[in-house]
């Protein structure tokens, strides 16, 4: 068990900060830097994935979840730490953009299509 | 304001869940599918930073803030929707993680230095 | 048919150059700024494909493949531009590495199987 | 020196389906799965570069080009499977590809100026 639970990403915010601060890794944490890092992170996330039929990517091995379980926590770590470095609630920006997506997509024209909105203007 | 606020990441979880289901769009969200999407999503919120000096992505524009912000939204959100599907907790992973980067990234020999551990070895 | 043909990467090199120049873009075209670019391009080519199943992604209507051929360019121009700053021959590179892949994926025990040379060490 | 040069795009495409071939890597070579494959390997060139400022982006030591020459080659080899595949002519392409922005990036309207096309419309 994690001797240093995180309840909340408030908690997560902060230890993120303390832990870039205590090793002097401001300067490298420009907006820049960090959304180059967060791609990256994001590319290590799909590579175990890429030869995987859609199938398989439902039942990964033991091994295989707690490796993609270590790339999604360092996705959401940088996006973290980006986010405070640009003064953005995570959660609040999240709420408005599912009410920004609910109005893009309407259930009853989004209904088992995933095709974006802008392709709807063909029909 | 917004009308459905969002207090919490298994709130959250919560809310991209019934999105997806209330457009029957389970069947496209693959985690194979959803790494796919997420990596687009960090591209796209790399995307206005690309020719940006490191200091001018400190300084961004209203506009410039805004896009991001929607951005960091999509990214989270298909990052929740990912770890809904896999059944990982979000803050319980990065917290693991925190704790084995700071194994990783001793104080004393990252003070200053962003390299990768394995970096070191050369010391 | 396209007035300007292109018959040779040495040739893509020298046009791609000529854009770049004739724009002054020479400062935004540091080898950082470039892999990034690079990688939202890659990007831009995996969205149409994010939510086609591998079948679907073979048939691509006469739309999607002018689309997905645009993207390719893109991709292709970035490198043209980030070798040509590097001064590495992509031909040459691109021979070296299959080189080294045959070495790391020998015939007998990759056949019919794409995971990496490190996964075979379980064998 | 390498004991199998290549000359040409089309000898590099014959050489990769070849490689591909010999080891009966066709059913994994789906266009959705190469372009996932392409934006890992993109991300990998790009991972060296994410904490150097441009400057030092700018004089790399021999290991670290060395390195990026690999993933470099990396994507064309990628790229090169994927245009095979899809039936693309990658300097046809590309040649058409730059004629569109030649249009869309006048040279009295770029000049020094990186931001997109769309960007001007605010002029």
């Amino acid at each position: 068990m994690n001797p240093h639970p995180i309840d909340s990403l408030d908690t997560l915010r902060q230890r993120v900060r303390e832990f870039a601060e205590a090793r002097a890794w401001q300067r490298y944490h420009t907006p820049k830097n960090l959304v180059m890092a967060l791609s990256v992170e994001a590319a290590e996330l799909a590579e175990p994935f890429q030869w995987l039929t859609p199938e398989q990517s439902q039942t990964l091995s033991a091994e295989q979840h707690e490796a993609v379980r270590q790339e999604i926590a360092d996705v959401l770590i940088y996006l973290t730490r980006l986010a405070d470095l640009l003064d953005i609630d995570l959660l609040e920006a999240a709420a408005d953009k599912l009410a920004l997506n609910a109005r893009k997509y309407p259930v009853e024209k989004s209904h088992g299509n995933a095709l974006k909105y802008s392709d709807f203007s063909h029909d």
